[in-house]
Protein backbone atom coordinates (compact mmCIF):
# COMPACT_ATOMS: atom_id res chain seq x y z
CA UNK A 1 0.00 0.00 0.00
CA UNK A 2 0.78 3.71 -0.36
CA UNK A 3 2.20 5.37 1.92
CA UNK A 4 -1.01 7.48 2.15
CA UNK A 5 -3.37 4.39 1.47
CA UNK A 6 -1.47 3.43 4.88
CA UNK A 7 -2.11 6.93 6.82
CA UNK A 8 -6.07 6.23 6.09
CA UNK A 9 -6.17 3.01 6.91
CA UNK A 10 -4.19 3.61 10.31
CA UNK A 11 -6.01 6.97 11.05
CA UNK A 12 -9.40 5.05 10.34
CA UNK A 13 -8.21 2.87 12.91
CA UNK A 14 -6.73 5.26 15.54
CA UNK A 15 -10.76 7.06 15.03
CA UNK A 16 -12.20 4.03 15.89
CA UNK A 17 -10.57 3.21 19.14
CA UNK A 18 -10.25 6.62 20.85
CA UNK A 19 -10.50 6.77 24.29
CA UNK A 20 -14.07 8.21 25.61
CA UNK A 21 -15.62 8.90 28.65
CA UNK A 22 -13.91 10.35 31.90
CA UNK A 23 -11.47 13.35 31.92
CA UNK A 24 -8.55 11.22 31.72
CA UNK A 25 -9.78 8.79 28.63
CA UNK A 26 -10.82 12.50 27.06
CA UNK A 27 -7.13 13.87 28.11
CA UNK A 28 -5.97 10.56 26.10
CA UNK A 29 -7.59 11.01 22.94
CA UNK A 30 -6.59 14.91 23.20
CA UNK A 31 -3.18 13.92 23.16
CA UNK A 32 -3.36 11.66 20.30
CA UNK A 33 -5.49 13.95 18.14
CA UNK A 34 -3.95 17.32 17.04
CA UNK A 35 -2.30 16.73 13.53
CA UNK A 36 0.54 13.81 14.64
CA UNK A 37 2.37 13.29 11.63
CA UNK A 38 2.11 9.05 12.85
CA UNK A 39 5.45 8.44 11.28
CA UNK A 40 5.80 6.02 14.11
CA UNK A 41 2.90 3.51 13.43
CA UNK A 42 3.62 4.23 9.59
CA UNK A 43 7.02 2.78 9.90
CA UNK A 44 5.29 -0.10 11.49
CA UNK A 45 3.15 -0.76 8.64
CA UNK A 46 5.58 -0.16 6.38
CA UNK A 47 8.30 -2.52 7.55
CA UNK A 48 5.45 -5.29 7.88
CA UNK A 49 4.22 -5.15 4.23
CA UNK A 50 8.39 -4.97 3.46
CA UNK A 51 8.82 -7.88 5.66
CA UNK A 52 5.78 -9.67 4.08
CA UNK A 53 3.13 -9.36 6.19
CA UNK A 54 -0.44 -7.58 6.33
CA UNK A 55 -0.65 -4.13 7.59
CA UNK A 56 -4.26 -4.49 8.28
CA UNK A 57 -3.69 -7.55 10.92
CA UNK A 58 -0.54 -5.36 12.52
CA UNK A 59 -3.07 -1.65 13.33
CA UNK A 60 -2.99 -2.81 17.14
CA UNK A 61 0.64 -2.77 17.11
CA UNK A 62 0.93 0.57 14.99
CA UNK A 63 -1.96 2.20 17.50
CA UNK A 64 0.68 0.86 20.63
CA UNK A 65 3.31 2.46 19.34
CA UNK A 66 1.66 5.96 18.39
CA UNK A 67 0.22 5.52 22.14
CA UNK A 68 3.55 5.08 23.59
CA UNK A 69 4.80 8.16 21.88
CA UNK A 70 1.80 10.20 22.88
CA UNK A 71 2.46 9.23 26.76
CA UNK A 72 6.06 10.46 26.18
CA UNK A 73 4.96 13.97 24.35
CA UNK A 74 2.74 14.44 27.47
CA UNK A 75 5.31 13.53 29.92
CA UNK A 76 8.12 15.42 28.03
CA UNK A 77 5.74 18.64 28.07
CA UNK A 78 4.91 18.82 31.45
CA UNK A 79 5.44 21.72 33.88
CA UNK A 80 8.50 19.68 35.95
CA UNK A 81 9.99 18.44 32.42
CA UNK A 82 10.39 20.48 29.40
CA UNK A 83 7.65 23.00 30.15
CA UNK A 84 5.92 23.19 26.69
CA UNK A 85 3.08 25.19 26.51
CA UNK A 86 2.39 24.10 22.82
CA UNK A 87 2.52 20.84 21.51
CA UNK A 88 1.41 21.10 17.33
CA UNK A 89 -0.16 24.16 17.39
CA UNK A 90 -2.03 23.67 20.22
CA UNK A 91 -2.08 23.89 24.33
CA UNK A 92 -0.49 21.00 25.46
CA UNK A 93 -2.30 18.28 27.62
CA UNK A 94 -1.73 19.56 30.70
CA UNK A 95 -2.30 23.39 30.07
CA UNK A 96 -5.76 21.95 28.99
CA UNK A 97 -6.61 19.49 31.34
CA UNK A 98 -4.23 20.35 34.51
CA UNK A 99 -0.89 18.57 35.76
CA UNK A 100 -2.56 16.10 37.86
CA UNK A 101 -4.66 14.54 34.52
CA UNK A 102 -1.66 14.76 32.24
CA UNK A 103 0.17 12.95 34.24
CA UNK A 104 -2.51 10.23 34.88
CA UNK A 105 -3.48 10.58 30.98
CA UNK A 106 0.44 9.65 29.93
CA UNK A 107 0.41 6.78 32.57
CA UNK A 108 -3.08 5.56 30.61
CA UNK A 109 -1.64 5.72 27.27
CA UNK A 110 1.55 3.76 28.34
CA UNK A 111 -0.85 1.29 29.87
CA UNK A 112 -2.75 0.96 27.23
CA UNK A 113 -0.29 1.00 24.69
CA UNK A 114 1.50 -1.87 26.20
CA UNK A 115 -1.83 -3.84 26.83
CA UNK A 116 -1.89 -3.51 23.45
CA UNK A 117 0.17 -6.16 22.80
CA UNK A 118 -2.34 -8.84 24.12
CA UNK A 119 -4.89 -7.43 22.06
CA UNK A 120 -6.97 -10.58 21.02
CA UNK A 121 -6.55 -9.70 16.79
CA UNK A 122 -3.17 -9.44 17.41
CA UNK A 123 -2.65 -12.50 18.34
CA UNK A 124 -4.86 -14.21 15.91
CA UNK A 125 -3.41 -12.93 13.15
CA UNK A 126 0.19 -13.00 14.12
CA UNK A 127 0.80 -15.60 17.11
CA UNK A 128 1.31 -15.18 20.86
CA UNK A 129 5.22 -15.14 20.56
CA UNK A 130 5.36 -12.53 18.14
CA UNK A 131 3.18 -10.72 20.44
CA UNK A 132 5.62 -11.01 23.52
CA UNK A 133 8.54 -10.48 21.47
CA UNK A 134 7.36 -6.77 20.36
CA UNK A 135 6.41 -6.52 24.03
CA UNK A 136 10.00 -7.16 24.49
CA UNK A 137 11.06 -4.63 21.94
CA UNK A 138 8.91 -2.03 23.00
CA UNK A 139 9.59 -2.30 26.40
CA UNK A 140 13.21 -1.75 25.91
CA UNK A 141 12.77 1.12 23.29
CA UNK A 142 10.68 3.15 26.67
CA UNK A 143 12.25 2.07 29.93
CA UNK A 144 15.13 3.25 31.60
CA UNK A 145 17.62 2.33 29.06
CA UNK A 146 15.28 4.03 26.64
CA UNK A 147 13.25 6.81 26.30
CA UNK A 148 12.93 7.60 30.15
CA UNK A 149 16.59 7.27 30.09
CA UNK A 150 16.86 9.87 27.04
CA UNK A 151 14.71 12.20 28.85
CA UNK A 152 16.76 12.20 32.00
CA UNK A 153 19.80 12.90 30.38
CA UNK A 154 18.17 14.99 28.32
CA UNK A 155 16.91 17.42 31.76
CA UNK A 156 21.06 17.06 32.60
CA UNK A 157 21.01 14.47 34.88
CA UNK A 158 24.47 12.31 33.80
CA UNK A 159 26.69 13.07 31.11
CA UNK A 160 25.76 12.24 27.30
CA UNK A 161 26.43 13.56 24.14
CA UNK A 162 23.34 15.27 21.87
CA UNK A 163 24.31 11.89 19.76
CA UNK A 164 23.67 9.45 22.35
CA UNK A 165 20.20 11.38 24.00
CA UNK A 166 18.98 11.59 20.41
CA UNK A 167 19.68 7.99 20.28
CA UNK A 168 17.69 6.86 23.40
CA UNK A 169 14.63 9.69 22.87
CA UNK A 170 14.21 9.18 19.11
CA UNK A 171 15.92 6.43 17.59
CA UNK A 172 15.44 3.66 20.08
CA UNK A 173 11.49 3.94 19.44
CA UNK A 174 12.00 3.98 15.66
CA UNK A 175 14.20 1.06 15.69
CA UNK A 176 11.78 -0.51 17.49
CA UNK A 177 8.55 0.43 15.57
CA UNK A 178 10.66 -1.12 12.62
CA UNK A 179 11.83 -4.41 14.25
CA UNK A 180 7.97 -4.94 15.56
CA UNK A 181 6.91 -4.75 12.08
CA UNK A 182 9.17 -7.21 10.73
CA UNK A 183 8.32 -9.27 14.01
CA UNK A 184 4.63 -9.14 12.85
CA UNK A 185 5.87 -9.23 9.42
CA UNK A 186 7.00 -12.48 10.15
CA UNK A 187 10.53 -12.38 8.69
CA UNK A 188 12.64 -13.38 11.66
CA UNK A 189 16.24 -12.19 9.67
CA UNK A 190 14.62 -9.06 8.83
CA UNK A 191 14.35 -7.64 12.72
CA UNK A 192 17.99 -6.48 12.68
CA UNK A 193 18.30 -4.68 9.29
CA UNK A 194 15.00 -3.37 10.11
CA UNK A 195 15.67 -2.42 13.36
CA UNK A 196 18.78 -0.37 12.60
CA UNK A 197 16.86 1.10 9.18
CA UNK A 198 14.54 2.42 12.05
CA UNK A 199 17.50 3.85 14.36
CA UNK A 200 18.90 5.21 11.34
CA UNK A 201 15.78 7.03 10.03
CA UNK A 202 15.17 8.60 13.46
CA UNK A 203 18.41 9.98 13.67
CA UNK A 204 17.92 11.52 10.37
CA UNK A 205 14.37 12.59 11.59
CA UNK A 206 15.54 14.13 14.43
CA UNK A 207 18.59 15.60 12.48
CA UNK A 208 16.26 17.27 9.96
CA UNK A 209 13.96 18.66 13.32
CA UNK A 210 16.50 20.20 14.47
CA UNK A 211 17.60 22.02 11.23
CA UNK A 212 14.20 23.10 11.37
CA UNK A 213 14.05 24.17 14.81
CA UNK A 214 16.99 26.95 13.97
CA UNK A 215 14.40 28.94 11.84
CA UNK A 216 16.98 30.10 9.60
CA UNK A 217 18.86 29.17 6.26
CA UNK A 218 22.04 30.63 7.22
CA UNK A 219 24.35 27.33 5.71
CA UNK A 220 26.69 28.03 8.48
CA UNK A 221 24.33 27.05 10.83
CA UNK A 222 21.95 24.61 8.92
CA UNK A 223 25.13 22.63 7.10
CA UNK A 224 25.94 20.60 9.99
CA UNK A 225 22.71 19.43 10.24
CA UNK A 226 21.92 18.67 6.37
CA UNK A 227 24.96 16.73 6.54
CA UNK A 228 23.90 14.58 9.14
CA UNK A 229 20.67 13.78 8.16
CA UNK A 230 22.11 12.60 4.59
CA UNK A 231 24.71 10.61 6.44
CA UNK A 232 21.78 8.94 8.77
CA UNK A 233 19.65 9.17 5.46
CA UNK A 234 22.32 7.03 4.02
CA UNK A 235 22.98 4.25 6.08
CA UNK A 236 19.13 4.04 6.24
CA UNK A 237 19.44 3.19 2.66
CA UNK A 238 22.03 0.90 3.21
CA UNK A 239 20.17 -1.46 5.63
CA UNK A 240 16.86 -1.61 2.88
CA UNK A 241 19.17 -3.49 0.73
CA UNK A 242 18.64 -6.52 2.15
CA UNK A 243 15.17 -6.06 1.63
CA UNK A 244 15.61 -5.80 -2.76
CA UNK A 245 12.25 -4.23 -4.15
CA UNK A 246 10.39 -4.68 -0.96
CA UNK A 247 12.05 -1.65 0.41
CA UNK A 248 11.00 0.45 -1.71
CA UNK A 249 7.83 2.17 0.17
CA UNK A 250 10.18 2.19 2.88
CA UNK A 251 13.34 4.29 0.55
CA UNK A 252 10.27 6.45 -0.42
CA UNK A 253 9.59 7.54 3.37
CA UNK A 254 13.61 8.20 4.05
CA UNK A 255 13.58 10.38 1.25
CA UNK A 256 10.31 12.44 2.19
CA UNK A 257 11.56 12.48 5.41
CA UNK A 258 14.81 14.32 4.77
CA UNK A 259 13.71 16.64 2.35
CA UNK A 260 11.19 17.67 4.57
CA UNK A 261 10.72 21.73 5.35
CA UNK A 262 8.24 21.52 7.89
CA UNK B 1 5.52 -22.72 51.02
CA UNK B 2 4.38 -20.67 54.22
CA UNK B 3 4.48 -17.07 54.32
CA UNK B 4 7.76 -16.26 55.57
CA UNK B 5 9.48 -18.58 52.99
CA UNK B 6 7.63 -17.12 50.24
CA UNK B 7 8.42 -13.16 51.66
CA UNK B 8 11.97 -14.58 51.74
CA UNK B 9 11.74 -16.07 48.36
CA UNK B 10 10.66 -12.70 47.21
CA UNK B 11 12.66 -10.24 48.70
CA UNK B 12 16.01 -11.97 47.49
CA UNK B 13 14.84 -12.03 43.65
CA UNK B 14 13.94 -8.11 44.41
CA UNK B 15 17.11 -8.15 45.55
CA UNK B 16 18.78 -9.87 42.46
CA UNK B 17 17.18 -7.31 40.01
CA UNK B 18 16.58 -3.89 41.65
CA UNK B 19 17.75 -1.50 38.54
CA UNK B 20 21.08 0.22 39.32
CA UNK B 21 23.17 2.86 37.49
CA UNK B 22 21.67 6.16 37.08
CA UNK B 23 19.74 8.83 38.57
CA UNK B 24 16.09 7.58 37.56
CA UNK B 25 17.34 3.57 38.29
CA UNK B 26 18.55 4.83 41.48
CA UNK B 27 15.04 5.88 42.49
CA UNK B 28 13.04 3.44 40.57
CA UNK B 29 15.20 0.94 43.47
CA UNK B 30 14.58 3.79 46.24
CA UNK B 31 10.67 3.34 45.69
CA UNK B 32 10.96 -0.85 45.22
CA UNK B 33 12.96 -0.39 48.84
CA UNK B 34 11.93 0.98 51.95
CA UNK B 35 9.58 -1.93 53.73
CA UNK B 36 7.01 -2.08 51.22
CA UNK B 37 4.69 -5.23 52.53
CA UNK B 38 5.01 -6.93 49.50
CA UNK B 39 1.34 -8.34 49.66
CA UNK B 40 0.31 -7.98 46.33
CA UNK B 41 3.53 -10.14 45.05
CA UNK B 42 2.64 -12.69 47.98
CA UNK B 43 -0.43 -12.81 46.73
CA UNK B 44 0.63 -13.67 43.16
CA UNK B 45 3.14 -16.56 44.61
CA UNK B 46 0.53 -17.61 47.20
CA UNK B 47 -2.37 -17.59 44.42
CA UNK B 48 0.04 -19.42 42.00
CA UNK B 49 0.56 -22.09 44.56
CA UNK B 50 -3.16 -22.69 45.75
CA UNK B 51 -3.58 -23.34 41.66
CA UNK B 52 -0.96 -25.96 41.70
CA UNK B 53 1.71 -24.47 40.05
CA UNK B 54 5.64 -23.20 41.85
CA UNK B 55 5.96 -20.16 43.32
CA UNK B 56 9.71 -19.95 41.74
CA UNK B 57 9.05 -19.93 38.04
CA UNK B 58 6.59 -16.96 38.97
CA UNK B 59 8.93 -14.81 40.81
CA UNK B 60 9.25 -12.62 37.34
CA UNK B 61 5.54 -12.24 37.40
CA UNK B 62 5.44 -11.57 41.59
CA UNK B 63 8.10 -8.54 40.79
CA UNK B 64 5.85 -7.37 37.79
CA UNK B 65 2.82 -6.29 40.26
CA UNK B 66 5.54 -4.87 42.79
CA UNK B 67 6.94 -2.75 40.61
CA UNK B 68 3.34 -2.27 39.18
CA UNK B 69 2.21 -1.22 42.31
CA UNK B 70 5.25 1.30 43.35
CA UNK B 71 5.05 3.27 39.92
CA UNK B 72 1.46 3.89 41.47
CA UNK B 73 2.96 4.64 44.66
CA UNK B 74 5.99 7.19 43.17
CA UNK B 75 3.23 8.81 40.88
CA UNK B 76 -0.02 8.82 43.63
CA UNK B 77 2.65 11.08 46.11
CA UNK B 78 3.51 13.97 43.40
CA UNK B 79 3.37 17.26 44.58
CA UNK B 80 0.43 17.77 41.59
CA UNK B 81 -1.45 14.59 42.77
CA UNK B 82 -1.73 13.64 46.43
CA UNK B 83 1.66 15.91 47.37
CA UNK B 84 2.84 13.30 50.05
CA UNK B 85 6.40 14.31 51.28
CA UNK B 86 6.62 10.69 53.33
CA UNK B 87 6.14 7.27 52.21
CA UNK B 88 6.58 4.30 54.51
CA UNK B 89 8.65 6.54 56.75
CA UNK B 90 11.08 7.77 54.42
CA UNK B 91 10.90 11.01 52.71
CA UNK B 92 8.97 9.85 49.33
CA UNK B 93 10.72 9.69 45.52
CA UNK B 94 10.25 13.13 44.67
CA UNK B 95 11.23 14.30 48.21
CA UNK B 96 14.15 12.83 47.73
CA UNK B 97 15.09 12.83 43.80
CA UNK B 98 12.86 15.82 42.56
CA UNK B 99 9.45 15.90 40.77
CA UNK B 100 10.92 15.40 37.28
CA UNK B 101 13.08 11.83 38.26
CA UNK B 102 10.14 10.59 40.05
CA UNK B 103 8.00 10.80 37.16
CA UNK B 104 10.61 9.14 35.29
CA UNK B 105 11.06 6.54 37.86
CA UNK B 106 7.17 6.03 37.81
CA UNK B 107 7.24 5.62 33.95
CA UNK B 108 10.27 3.36 34.15
CA UNK B 109 8.44 1.35 37.04
CA UNK B 110 5.56 0.81 34.85
CA UNK B 111 7.22 -0.11 31.39
CA UNK B 112 9.53 -2.66 33.37
CA UNK B 113 7.02 -3.83 35.69
CA UNK B 114 4.70 -4.86 32.34
CA UNK B 115 8.11 -5.78 30.03
CA UNK B 116 8.49 -8.47 32.69
CA UNK B 117 5.38 -10.41 31.23
CA UNK B 118 8.16 -10.94 28.05
CA UNK B 119 10.75 -12.41 30.57
CA UNK B 120 12.71 -15.46 28.92
CA UNK B 121 12.13 -17.35 32.07
CA UNK B 122 8.37 -16.95 32.50
CA UNK B 123 8.10 -17.64 29.21
CA UNK B 124 9.50 -20.94 29.34
CA UNK B 125 7.85 -22.03 32.48
CA UNK B 126 5.00 -21.11 31.82
CA UNK B 127 4.05 -20.42 28.41
CA UNK B 128 3.23 -17.64 25.96
CA UNK B 129 -0.41 -17.36 25.98
CA UNK B 130 -0.53 -17.53 29.62
CA UNK B 131 2.20 -14.43 30.10
CA UNK B 132 -0.32 -12.63 27.81
CA UNK B 133 -3.23 -13.28 29.22
CA UNK B 134 -0.98 -11.86 32.66
CA UNK B 135 -0.24 -8.95 30.54
CA UNK B 136 -4.44 -8.43 29.52
CA UNK B 137 -5.18 -8.69 33.27
CA UNK B 138 -2.52 -6.64 34.27
CA UNK B 139 -3.15 -3.58 32.03
CA UNK B 140 -6.51 -4.01 32.33
CA UNK B 141 -6.24 -3.32 36.32
CA UNK B 142 -4.00 -0.29 36.18
CA UNK B 143 -5.43 1.93 32.95
CA UNK B 144 -8.01 4.18 32.52
CA UNK B 145 -10.53 1.31 34.13
CA UNK B 146 -8.26 0.82 37.02
CA UNK B 147 -5.91 2.51 38.93
CA UNK B 148 -5.39 5.27 36.78
CA UNK B 149 -9.07 6.09 36.60
CA UNK B 150 -9.53 5.63 40.00
CA UNK B 151 -6.87 8.32 40.93
CA UNK B 152 -8.33 10.67 38.57
CA UNK B 153 -11.74 10.34 40.26
CA UNK B 154 -10.09 10.20 44.18
CA UNK B 155 -8.41 13.73 42.78
CA UNK B 156 -12.17 14.75 42.25
CA UNK B 157 -12.28 14.62 38.71
CA UNK B 158 -15.92 13.08 38.33
CA UNK B 159 -18.33 11.80 40.46
CA UNK B 160 -17.95 8.23 42.88
CA UNK B 161 -17.92 7.02 45.75
CA UNK B 162 -15.54 5.94 48.07
CA UNK B 163 -16.17 2.17 47.59
CA UNK B 164 -15.93 2.86 43.60
CA UNK B 165 -12.53 4.63 44.30
CA UNK B 166 -11.28 1.55 46.50
CA UNK B 167 -12.23 -0.86 43.80
CA UNK B 168 -10.44 0.72 41.07
CA UNK B 169 -7.09 1.69 42.86
CA UNK B 170 -7.22 -1.20 45.43
CA UNK B 171 -8.94 -4.42 45.11
CA UNK B 172 -8.74 -4.07 41.09
CA UNK B 173 -4.60 -4.87 41.27
CA UNK B 174 -5.17 -7.34 44.05
CA UNK B 175 -8.13 -9.47 42.01
CA UNK B 176 -5.13 -8.52 38.84
CA UNK B 177 -2.50 -10.51 41.63
CA UNK B 178 -4.09 -13.26 42.43
CA UNK B 179 -5.99 -13.98 38.78
CA UNK B 180 -2.50 -13.69 37.61
CA UNK B 181 -1.58 -16.42 40.11
CA UNK B 182 -4.23 -18.86 38.69
CA UNK B 183 -3.31 -18.36 35.29
CA UNK B 184 0.31 -19.16 36.02
CA UNK B 185 -0.81 -21.73 38.05
CA UNK B 186 -2.05 -23.46 34.94
CA UNK B 187 -5.98 -23.68 36.37
CA UNK B 188 -8.08 -21.87 34.11
CA UNK B 189 -11.09 -23.00 36.26
CA UNK B 190 -9.85 -21.04 39.64
CA UNK B 191 -9.24 -17.49 36.93
CA UNK B 192 -12.52 -15.99 38.36
CA UNK B 193 -12.84 -17.21 41.91
CA UNK B 194 -9.43 -16.59 42.50
CA UNK B 195 -9.96 -12.56 40.79
CA UNK B 196 -12.96 -12.43 43.30
CA UNK B 197 -10.98 -13.12 46.14
CA UNK B 198 -8.41 -10.71 45.47
CA UNK B 199 -10.88 -7.84 45.32
CA UNK B 200 -12.66 -8.93 48.38
CA UNK B 201 -9.35 -9.22 49.83
CA UNK B 202 -8.10 -5.79 48.71
CA UNK B 203 -11.47 -4.67 49.71
CA UNK B 204 -10.69 -5.52 53.39
CA UNK B 205 -7.34 -4.74 53.33
CA UNK B 206 -8.50 -1.14 52.27
CA UNK B 207 -10.99 -0.97 55.12
CA UNK B 208 -8.36 -2.10 57.71
CA UNK B 209 -6.12 0.50 56.07
CA UNK B 210 -8.83 3.34 56.86
CA UNK B 211 -9.54 1.79 60.51
CA UNK B 212 -5.88 2.15 61.47
CA UNK B 213 -5.93 5.94 59.95
CA UNK B 214 -8.47 7.08 62.37
CA UNK B 215 -5.54 6.68 64.85
CA UNK B 216 -8.50 6.36 67.49
CA UNK B 217 -10.02 3.14 69.42
CA UNK B 218 -13.73 4.98 69.41
CA UNK B 219 -15.74 2.45 68.60
CA UNK B 220 -18.85 4.59 67.03
CA UNK B 221 -15.64 5.77 64.57
CA UNK B 222 -14.24 2.42 63.92
CA UNK B 223 -16.86 0.30 64.09
CA UNK B 224 -18.22 0.68 60.45
CA UNK B 225 -14.63 0.29 58.83
CA UNK B 226 -14.31 -2.77 60.92
CA UNK B 227 -17.46 -4.79 60.06
CA UNK B 228 -17.01 -3.85 56.46
CA UNK B 229 -13.59 -5.49 56.63
CA UNK B 230 -14.88 -8.25 58.39
CA UNK B 231 -17.87 -8.61 55.71
CA UNK B 232 -15.21 -8.28 52.60
CA UNK B 233 -12.97 -11.01 54.21
CA UNK B 234 -16.12 -13.10 54.57
CA UNK B 235 -16.70 -12.75 51.10
CA UNK B 236 -13.01 -13.25 50.37
CA UNK B 237 -13.10 -16.67 52.54
CA UNK B 238 -16.28 -17.58 50.49
CA UNK B 239 -14.72 -17.48 47.43
CA UNK B 240 -12.02 -19.80 48.57
CA UNK B 241 -14.22 -23.08 48.87
CA UNK B 242 -13.56 -23.93 45.39
CA UNK B 243 -10.01 -24.52 46.29
CA UNK B 244 -10.69 -26.86 49.11
CA UNK B 245 -7.73 -27.75 51.11
CA UNK B 246 -5.02 -25.87 48.76
CA UNK B 247 -6.84 -22.31 49.46
CA UNK B 248 -5.37 -22.70 53.12
CA UNK B 249 -2.67 -20.43 53.28
CA UNK B 250 -4.87 -17.55 51.19
CA UNK B 251 -6.95 -18.26 54.16
CA UNK B 252 -4.38 -17.18 56.48
CA UNK B 253 -3.84 -14.40 55.12
CA UNK B 254 -7.14 -13.29 54.73
CA UNK B 255 -7.00 -13.59 58.65
CA UNK B 256 -3.84 -11.81 59.32
CA UNK B 257 -4.80 -8.95 56.85
CA UNK B 258 -7.74 -8.40 58.63
CA UNK B 259 -6.79 -8.36 62.51
CA UNK B 260 -3.53 -6.45 61.50
CA UNK B 261 -2.89 -3.82 63.87
CA UNK B 262 -0.07 -1.39 62.49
Amino acid sequence: MSEQALRTLFEDYLGAHLPQGGVVREAMAYALGGGGKRLRPLLVLMAVEAAGGSAESALPAALAVEAVHTYSLVHDDLPDMDNDDFRRGRPSCHRTFGTAVAILAGDGLLTWGLGLMADPDLRRAHGDRECLECLAVLTAAIGDAGMVGGQALDLGFGDASREEIDQLKTAALFGAAAEVGAILGGTERLRQPLRNFGQALGRAFQAVDDRLDLKTADPLLTGPLQAAAERHSAEALRQLLLLGPAGQELAGLVARLSQRQA
